[in-house]
């Protein structure tokens, strides 16, 4: 089995970090094939390793990041490739895999520009 | 003529706010009937407000304002609605339209799926 969290910054309003566990949920509706979860770097539960120690723990042989961030900051450069080193340290056994964050995703100028032709 | 701004939280680190910039530029190749700029809420220049005077100084009949923010807090719910009413008041002429925020954007979940597929 395999496993996708969406990593977010997380946020001290609720309302913030519910959006992002509801966005989580419409992702797991369109990827039947994986255990989708969120996590989130600060400020809310669950913590990033903690959320992969977890898809681990239920089985997943690979897991993939998405962080939700929309610019290269310090959290998308430094912070959160040094907590899944950890966790590929951890969990040898499992594909770790970081995909790029939201800002510089593909096709991202295409999707804004299909907004706004609306 | 018509305008887009797509409007930011501004950062203190350069490289952030030449992201945003960058990808208003590339909005602008996929929209040419559009002029297209960026604008930061705070810690970068231009203000969202100078920003819609510059458009309206150059022509534009029609703003359109993307919000460039993955959830709804307090910039998004209050603080651009606010610079936003205050310019249409100042430029009655001209139809300011906000869109909606990108994280509650349609198809957002659709995107993040596809991104997931590879």
């Amino acid at each position: 089995m395999n496993a996708l969290i969406l990593l977010a910054h997380g946020s001290r309003r609720a309302a913030s970090n519910e959006e992002v566990q509801a966005m989580a949920a419409q992702i797991a509706r369109r990827l039947p094939g994986l255990r989708v979860s969120a996590a989130f770097l600060e400020l809310a539960e669950p913590e990033i390793g903690t959320a992969i120690d977890r898809q681990v723990a239920a089985g997943a042989r690979q897991v993939l990041l998405l962080p939700y961030f929309l610019a290269a900051g310090r959290h998308v450069v430094e912070d959160i490739p040094a907590i899944v080193e950890a966790r590929r340290a951890r969990h040898a056994e499992v594909d770790i895999r970081l995909l790029p964050y939201l800002g510089e995703a593909p096709g991202m100028a295409d999707f804004l520009a299909a907004l706004v032709r609306g």
